[in-house]
C-alpha cells in the first residue's frame, strides 16, 4: 500500500513538472472549486492585459484547457491518495488477523491460571527453557503433514528461511538433539503460531499459548506416561474449571487393531485422522469417508467401528487380551499390556473415576507412538449458554502422549531420546474461566494497589510523595493521583471503583500533630495513626 | 534445500526409468564397488550364455557401457544426495543467527530476575497487556528512522504485509489509540526482533527481551516522569547488582541549547544522535561527525561541546536558568524548570546521590519528547574481567523517557496521550547476574524438589508412587527415578547433586511398621517418620 502511495505521490511530482504552470497542492480537499476561481481570476487578469491578438488568445485557451485538465488530473490523483491516507489509518487501527491484545483483566486471569499450573509443573520436578520463537524453517518441514501449509515463513532477507514456531514440541526435540540432552523434565509456555482460518468466536487465534509439559529418557514402562496423566489431573483439579475426564488410548493398540481389521499398513495413519474425528463427527460420517475418501472396504470399516465404540476399564483391556482377532498381533497386545500397566499406576495415584480407557481417541499428530490421552471438559451448561446442551463434552483441555522418534530426526546418527508430555489448553482454560467469572458476575482487579494516598486539601502533593516514598521502601503498593490538588471526593470514588482497599488521607490538621488518617474503602471506617506507625499498621488492616 | 533435493531425487527416478536395466539403489554409502560387482557378474553370465554371436555381443558391450555410465551418473547423484542430507542434518542443529535457546539455568535465573522487577511494577500500581508477536507492517513504519531496516518482515501470505515488533513502546501506542485508553500504567515483559548484526559476546542478540513499564496520561508535570527514575532505582536495588548512577536530562532543552548554538532546527535530531554517542565516543570524535558529516560550523560545534560536558545537580540547572543564551530560548527554560522540578521530586523519594543531570544524555530514538533518563552501572573490575578496568561505567541497564506525540501519530483526529516510560535492560542484567555468580562459584539449582522418595530395595516402585501421590496431594515437591528398581547409591548420589534436601528412603522393614526414613540429604542424618505423619515431618524440616 505504501508503495501505491509512492507511486501516486511520484505521478503528482511529474505531472506538475509537465504542467505548463506551477500549481500550488493545497491540504485541504475543498480545494477545488478555489483552485478553479483562482485559475479563472489569474486569466481574465492577464487575457485583459494582453487582449486583441487572435493567434495569442487562441494559444492562451489552448494553455487554459491544458491547465485545467492537468488540474482535474492532479486532483483526482490527490483524492486518490487522500483515500489511501484514510484507508491506511483505518487499516493501522487493528491487530493482524487471528491475533489480538490481551487487557489487563485478560492478563490478570491468564497469570493467576499460568502461576497454578506453573506450580504443578514445579511440584514435579519440572524446569523452565525458552526457544527462539523463529526456526529454521527446515527444522519444522515434514513434521506435522498436511498441516505444514499453516506454517508462517518470514521473509528471506539475505540468509536463512525461518518460520514461526508451530509447536514447543518440535523445538524441544531439536533443542534436545542439538544438546545432546537425553534426560530432563521440561517445561515451556509461549506462543506458537498457525496460519489457520481463525475462528476467533470460538477461541481460535493464529497467535496464541501454548502450555507443554515433557519428560524425555529411557525408563521403564509408564512410570513416566502415568505422571503426565497425574499433572493433568492436578491441574484441572487446582483450576476448578468443572468436571473433567481423561482419556486413554494407545498408538500401538490403535494400529494393532486397524491390522486385525485389515487395513493395510500405509494407511494406518490417515485411517487414525479420520478416527481422530469421533469427538466432533458421527460414526456413519467416519465410516463414509474412511470408504469413500480413505478406500476401505465397508466390512473394513464395520469391523473398526466396532473397536472405536468401546471404551471401558481394566475388564475392557482383559477381554481385549483374549479377542481371537487381536491376541496374535504383537503391536495390539503391546499396547494393551502397556494400558494395562498405565490404568494400574493412575490408580495408585488416585486417578480411579477421573480416566476412561477410550478407543475411539486417536489425536491428530502423526508423531506420537505410544500412549495418547486427552483430557476433556463436561459442560456446564448454565455457564456456556453457547453450547449444545445436547452435548455434554465442551471439548478437549490438554493432551498428549508418547512419542519415541522425533529427537532421532534431528540427531546425525538418528539416537533416540524416548519422550512423553502434555500440553495444556490454555486458551480454552482461560475462554471458560472468563465466561464462568462473568457469568458470576466477579469483576476481578487488573492491579494490587494496596493503599491510595490521598490529598485531603491543597498544596500537599510533595507531602503525599515523602509518604508514598515510605510506603514503597517499605514494599506496600501504593500509589496517587499525579496531579498537584485533585479533589477528594474524585480520589475516593477512584479508591471505592478499583476496589483498593486502603486510603491514607493527608491533611494539614492531621500532619500538625504528625499523624495521617487511614480510612477503610469498604467500611468508611477512619482511623488517626501516627506517620512512624503508618506501614505497621497499614500492614495490620491488610492481613485481616 | 529440500527442493534441489527433491531435484535430484525426480532425475534419478528420470535416469533409473531411461536406464535400460533396473538398478536397486542401496541403502549404505558403500555400495559403489558392490554395485559395480553385481553388474558385472551379471554381465559376465550373460555373456557366457549368449557368446559367439558378433553383432550381439557388440550389442550387449554398448548396453553394458550404458549401463556402467548409468549407474556412475546415479551414483554420483546419490552421493550428492547424500551430501544435502548431511549437510541439511548439520544445518538443522542450530538456532537462527542471533537467537539463542534459554537452558533451564538461565530460565531460573531469569525467572528470578523477572519476579522481583515485577514486583517493583505491582508496587506502583502496574497492569500487565500482551500484544501480538507481528504487527501490521504500516504501524512499525516510519517509527523508527534509520534503523528500520532493522526489522524483520514477514513473507505475504495472502494479504496482509506483517512485521515483527521492534519494540514494545509502538505497539503500546498502537494499543492506546486503538481501545482509545487515555490513562494506563502498564507493564509488558516481551521478546521484541531486531535484524542486527548480532555481537552475541557481547551480549547482543537479534531475539531479546524488553521489560518495559510506562504511565500513559495527561498528569501536572514531573509526578510520574519522577516515579518512573524511583522505580528504576527501586529496581536496581532489589536486584543487588552493584552501584548505579541514573543520568536525566530533558529533550527540549536539548533543543533550546542547539538553538542557542546556532544549530538549524532541521539539524536538532541529528544532533542530538551526534550527542548521543558521547557515552561510547570522545567529544572530538563527535565534534568531527558534527562538522564533517552533519555540516555544523566549528564555533557551533564548539559552543554545543562547552554545554555537554556539563553535568551537576539544582546548582546547575540555576546557573543554567542564568545563562545569557539560554535564557530568552523559551524550551530552554521550559526544559530547565521542568528539571528543576524533578529533581525536587527525586530528591523527595530519596534518590539523592543516584541521580545526576547530564547534558550529554541525548537517547537515540527521535520520539522522546520531554524528559529522558538513563542508569548505567558502575563496574565491579573482578568480576567483569572482560572489560577495561579504565572505563569505570560498563553500560545502559534502563532508560526511558517522555513521548507525548506518538499515540497521536495512530489516531484518526491525532488526539494525544501524554506517556512516560522506561525499559529495564534486562537482557544485560542477566548477563551481569550469570557472570557474577559464576565468578562466586553459586551453582543455582534448576528445579525445586523438595523430596527425592527412593527405593532400598527391588520392588518398591507401586509403593513409591503411592507415596508420592499423597505428598503431590499436600503440595510438596517430589519426584522418583523413572525406574523399577533403581540403585539405592544412584538415587542418593542423584540427590547429593542436585541439591535436593530430602530424601524418603522406602524399605519393607520400615513399611512393615508402617513408617519411611526420612534423610536430610545435607547432614546425611535418618530417622523413622511414620507414613500418616510424613507431609507434616517434611514442612517442618524444609522450613528449617
Amino acid at each position: 500500500m505504501s508503495e501505491t502511495r509512492e507511486q501516486i505521490l511520484e505521478e503528482i511530482k511529474i505531472q506538475a513538472t509537465k504542467s505548463s504552470c506551477s500549481i500550488a497542492l493545497q491540504d485541504n480537499t475543498n480545494n477545488k472549486s478555489d483552485n478553479n476561481k483562482t485559475d479563472n481570476n489569474d486569466t481574465d487578469d492577464r487575457g485583459g492585459v494582453s487582449g486583441g491578438v487572435g493567434c495569442a488568445i487562441k494559444h492562451r485557451h489552448l494553455e487554459l484547457e491544458k491547465i485545467d485538465e492537468e488540474v482535474s488530473r492532479l486532483l483526482l490523483l490527490k483524492s486518490k491518495l487522500g483515500d489511501e491516507v484514510s484507508q491506511m489509518q483505518k487499516f493501522i487501527l487493528k491487530t493482524p488477523k487471528g491475533t489480538r491484545d490481551y487487557a489487563p483483566r485478560q492478563m490478570m486471569l491468564r497469570q493467576t491460571v499460568l502461576d497454578k499450573i506453573v506450580a504443578v509443573f514445579k511440584k514435579h520436578g519440572g524446569e523452565a527453557i525458552d526457544t527462539p520463537v523463529f526456526e529454521l524453517k527446515e527444522v519444522l518441514t515434514g513434521k506435522y503433514g498436511e498441516d505444514s501449509k499453516l506454517i508462517y515463513d518470514l521473509k528471506d532477507q539475505g540468509g536463512e528461511m525461518l518460520s514461526l514456531r508451530y509447536d514447543l514440541t518440535v523445538p524441544l526435540a531439536r533443542y534436545l538433539a542439538m544438546n545432546k540432552i537425553s534426560n530432563i523434565k521440561r517445561y515451556h509456555i509461549a506462543k506458537v503460531y498457525r496460519r489457520d482460518n481463525p475462528a476467533m468466536t470460538r477461541g481460535r487465534y493464529r497467535e496464541f499459548y501454548q502450555c507443554d509439559f515433557d519428560i524425555a529418557g529411557a525408563y521403564d514402562a509408564m512410570l513416566s506416561d502415568s505422571e503426565c496423566v497425574k499433572i493433568v489431573s492436578e491441574i484441572l483439579d487446582v483450576l476448578h474449571i468443572g468436571d473433567y475426564i481423561i482419556k486413554l488410548n494407545h498408538r500401538q493398540l490403535l494400529d494393532g487393531m486397524f491390522e486385525a481389521c485389515g487395513v493395510p499398513a500405509d494407511k494406518f495413519r490417515s485411517i487414525c485422522s479420520a478416527v481422530d474425528k469421533l469427538d466432533k463427527s458421527t460414526w456413519l460420517e467416519v465410516r463414509k469417508e474412511m470408504i469413500e475418501e480413505k478406500g476401505l472396504s465397508p466390512e473394513t470399516a464395520d469391523k473398526i467401528g466396532e473397536y472405536v465404540q468401546l471404551s471401558g476399564d481394566n475388564e475392557l483391556i482383559e477381554k481385549l487380551l483374549a479377542d481371537e482377532q487381536l491376541k496374535n498381533i504383537p503391536v495390539a497386545v503391546k499396547g494393551l499390556e502397556d494400558m494395562q500397566l498405565l490404568l494400574k499406576y493412575c490408580n495408585i495415584m488416585g486417578l480411579n473415576g477421573k480416566i476412561i480407557f477410550d478407543l475411539s481417541l486417536a489425536r491428530g499428530l502423526d508423531y506420537y507412538t505410544g500412549v495418547i490421552y486427552e483430557c476433556v471438559l463436561k459442560a456446564e451448561p448454565k455457564i456456556l449458554n453457547g453450547c449444545n446442551e445436547q452435548q455434554d463434552i465442551i471439548g478437549s483441555v490438554a493432551g498428549g502422549g508418547r512419542y519415541d522418534n522425533l529427537v532421532g530426526m534431528f540427531d546425525a546418527k538418528g539416537k533416540k531420546v524416548p519422550c512423553v508430555g502434555v500440553s495444556i489448553g490454555v486458551e480454552r482454560i482461560f475462554s471458560v474461566l472468563e465466561a464462568k467469572y462473568a457469568a458470576a458476575g466477579i469483576k476481578q482487579r487488573t492491579n494490587e494497589i494496596e493503599v491510595m494516598v490521598i490529598s485531603a486539601h491543597k498544596g500537599l502533593h510533595e507531602k503525599r510523595l515523602s509518604i508514598l516514598n515510605v510506603l514503597w521502601n517499605q514494599g506496600i503498593k501504593a500509589e496517587h493521583f499525579y496531579k498537584l490538588n485533585p479533589k477528594l471526593l474524585n480520589q475516593l470514588q477512584y479508591c471505592e471503583e478499583n476496589q483498593i482497599p486502603l486510603a491514607v488521607v493527608v491533611g494539614d490538621s492531621e500532619l500538625a500533630k504528625g499523624m495521617v488518617k487511614l480510612r477503610e474503602i469498604s467500611t468508611r471506617k477512619e482511623e488517626d495513626v501516627l506517620l512512624t506507625n503508618l506501614p505497621d499498621e497499614i500492614r495490620k488492616r491488610l492481613q485481616c
